[in-house]
Order: C-alpha cells, then structure tokens, then sequence
C-alpha cells in the first residue's frame, strides 16, 4: 500500500495512492484512526488493507495538497556520513557506529511543497535518502528482528544549510530550518517488499542526476541502525529513520551546486515515487 | 506561579505548587485545557493566575506522581558548551555560534523518577542546566524582545551517557537515553522574574556540590540562544531550551565521578526548587 497524508479544503487527512487517485480513509475511518500517525499506533495496518480491497478514488492527485506523510512523528532520528562515496567526499574517519542527529517536526515540508531558501544563507543543499518508518515499539531490537518493527519507506530529502551545519561541530542549526525536510509523497509498506529490500535512489537537480545509490551501498544496513538506535531510544510507532545520503551533494562539487531561487529538486525511490519540491527565496 | 504535571490514581494533571501542596489544576479547568503545553499554546498564564487566587491545596506533594514539567515538548533543544569553565574542562576551542543538539521526548524524566544505568554503559554524567520553556510562537526573535516569548524557567539535568556520546562527533545517542533528562520539579514564570534574571544553578551528588554557577555565566546569553534558535527553526509554546552546564562534570574529574546504582542527583535553581532523581541498574 502506498499512504499518504494530506489536506482537502483546510482539512487534514489521510489515504492511499491507488492506480488513478487518492482513496480517502479519512471518510472511511476517521472516527476510528484520526490521523495515519494513529492507525501505526495501532498497529492497523491489515485494516487499511480490508478497507481498500475495491476501494474507488476519492480524489485526483492534483485536487490534494499534499502533507508530509507523517507530519509529526514522535522522533525523527537522522544517519550522517552512511554511504562511502559521500564519507570519502566530505573527508570524515570511518566510525564505528553512525553518526546521529535529530530534526524537529517543523523542519518537515511535503511533496510539491516550497522549500525556502532563507535569507541567512546561500548554501541550501538536497540530500536524497531513504526514510524508514516504524511501526512498531520496541528497545534493544536484535539485528535478525528488526524487519517486524518496520512499517514501510519513503523517499526524504535532509535538505541541509551548510555554513549552518557547520557553525559548530553540531549539525543540528544547518538540518533543521523551517520546511526543508522533505518527505513524501508517500510511504511504501514493508509487506510490498521482502526483508532487507534493495532500494534504488536518486537524486535530480532541475532533471540532472547528482545522486544514486541503493540501499545496499550503506555503510550501517537498516537493519543496523534499528538496532543501534533502539538501544539508546525507545522506538515508537510512528518514528522515523532517515537513513543518509549518498555521495555528490551539491557542497562536494566542483564547482559548488548549490540550490536557488526557481530549482526543482526530486528524490526517487524507484520502487516507491518520486518527492518533488521547488525551492523559493523567502520573502 | 509554580506549575507541574503530575499523575494521580494513574490519571494525568497539571497543577500549580503553592504554600502546602498542589492545586490540581485539571480539576478546575481540564475541559478548557487538558495540560501544561495546552496551557503555554493558548497563552492563558493569566487565566491560570485568576483560578488560582484564593484556592486551596488539593495534594500534598508526597500523594503526587512528578511528571516532566511538559512530558511531550515540540521540542527540546538543548545547547552544549556554554560556560567558560566547562569547555576548558573539555578543551573545546570557542565558537562563534551555539553548539545545539536535540533531545527526543521519551529521554525525559520527571522529578523524583528513576533515572535508568543502562547495562551498555558505566560511565552515566549528571549535567545540571537551566531550562527556559518557550510561551509564544517566533521566528528571528531580535535579542531585546525575547522576553516576551519566555513562559518560564525549571531545572533540567541533561543526563549524559558519555561513550555513546562519543561514538562519533554528533552527541545525539549519548543525550537520548531513555529517561535521562530529569526536567522538573516544576516550571517558575516568567512574571516572577525581571527580564534576564540572574539564576542560580547548582548540582549536587549525594549531597555533595559538583557544579555552581549562575546564568550571568553563560557564554551565549538565554536572550543570544532564543534568538539564534529562532532564527533556523520557528519556536512555539512549550519547546524548551536546555542552556548548557557549567564546569564540574564528572567525566572531567580527577578522578572521574560517574553516577552508580543508589546514588542520588540533584540540580538546583535558587530561585525556583530542587529536582531530585535517583539513580537504578537498569534489570
């Protein structure tokens, strides 16, 4: 299944991307799950798939304004420095664990929505990655049991302000400006996939490709950083993982590509879709 | 005011401190606002003053359950490095920004709550600190009217776990172990203070001081970190900046001094109470 959360008319919701457009499980079920946050909780997800057996489209995909596909989740837990290619271009030591970082709710913006480029900063950066979404509870999660505890993926764009990022040795001010964190447009569930799935990103800069690598390249597989994060934190439904970015970000170039005013920035997981934003100077 | 979140027969509240116990707040005003954060995002201290004038305890303080001041913040950003004497302890070179990280919800942990050893770690480290819970939404706050976007003040022990801290340069995983941010017992406002009060911050283990300093110490100012923060992401009611210890750390001493089984950490603020925790093995 392919869920999404997004607004109609000012208000929020959620549904499924079927072949032709958008079913509402909101009209479906929203006394019951108000929120896709909560049907997670709740471990439905076999419901959804009941509820969508047959199911017609509500909506045509350009009659909704899209959400991040969990607007708020309880955490969002960032991996630094996770493919080769983008260690060896950014001069870091290999670590022994990954590094981690967080990005707060409000640094989110959905598919199609403006990313702003501030105007503290000329050094807007897209960083495609592969967002892991957890389904269920757990601490200290065993490396061969982490697939139960993953509900599905979705393309993330850590779109990063560099000189920022690089204030201290803390990343934290750089990742975590308003609405530059890409997710969307939806999340694909983990049953559309076997264990340890192979995923093939990219990332395209007005169409050209500055970014591509597959799930296998990470220098921690997902399955390692479940279990790393889980036995600092407690997972909870709900909470995100966003997995690293490959090589060729636009700082690392020569020259420089940095992101401006009027760009269009796309981050594909070809098995899933395509997260598509425009980047605006803000007013 | 003083006002805390607690628990009773298993039944969430919020509350107000006053001479000889807590008046429960929920009681009075749950149907209008069912918590603390509610409280702080309809800016309606003043109602809050208006209820409690006159009103009598309904707990004493040994028949209450502490919470977290705000159990679950839009966010908690917490800065490092930010008093002289404790980066020469760590020999970090000066910034010229704050060093800021984040901490995730569920590392929380209220006033008298048990703050877990992990079995992954010996070398647990109190961090004593002040907080300042955020009132009112801003973004590029300037430095003279941050005032009027500060509800309040509280204790925080930024509870660190120092190899995990280190595994890499991103401090996240060693900041986030599960309850270990004691944040309480309750939050001062803002109304009881000048603007830019002098606090005075002090930690102790087993009753022993470890760390004294005051927030006129500070490297970077609470009016210097609200606006700084502000201006790469959007405050709003009920995030707390965590500002940063002082020297003392027992990860610095000689010999070093880490928190074991039984033993028992409190910070102070002169002007506000003293939070308590004690420290268990994890089973």
């Amino acid at each position: 299944m392919k869920l999404l959360s997004f607004e109609v008319d000012g208000s929020q919701r959620f549904g499924a991307w079927v072949e032709g457009g958008v079913v509402d499980l909101t009209q479906r079920l929203g006394a019951e799950f108000p929120d896709l946050l909560s049907v997670l909780q709740a471990q439905a997800l076999p419901r959804i798939a009941e509820v969508l057996k047959g199911a017609k489209p509500d909506f045509d995909l350009e009659n909704i304004t899209f959400l991040p596909v969990i607007p708020s989740p309880p955490k969002i837990i960032c991996i630094g420095v996770n493919y080769e290619e983008h260690r060896s271009e950014i001069g870091r030591e290999p670590t022994l664990k990954p590094p981690v970082f967080g990005r707060f709710s409000n640094s989110q913006v959905a598919h199609l929505g403006v990313i702003p480029l501030p105007p503290e900063s000329e050094k807007l950066d897209y960083e495609g990655e592969i967002a892991v979404i957890i389904g269920k509870a757990g601490r200290r999660i065993p490396v061969d049991q982490v697939w139960d505890y993953v509900a599905g993926y979705a393309p993330y764009n850590d779109a990063s302000v560099r000189d920022w990022q690089g204030h201290t040795h803390q990343w934290t001010p750089g990742k975590n400006f308003l609405r530059t964190g890409g997710f969307g447009p939806w999340m694909s569930t983990a049953d559309e996939f076997g264990n340890d799935p192979e995923l093939h990103l990219s990332t395209r800069l007005n169409g050209m490709e500055v970014q591509r690598a597959t799930s296998r390249q990470m220098i921690f597989s997902i399955a390692e950083l479940i279990t790393y994060c889980s036995t600092f934190t407690q997972l909870e439904p709900g909470d995100v993982i966003v997995t690293g970015t490959p090589g060729g970000v636009g700082a690392r170039r020569k020259p420089q590509l940095f992101m401006k005013h009027g760009d269009v920035v796309e981050v594909e997981i070809a098995e899933i879709g395509v997260l598509r934003n425009r980047i605006e100077k803000e007013a």
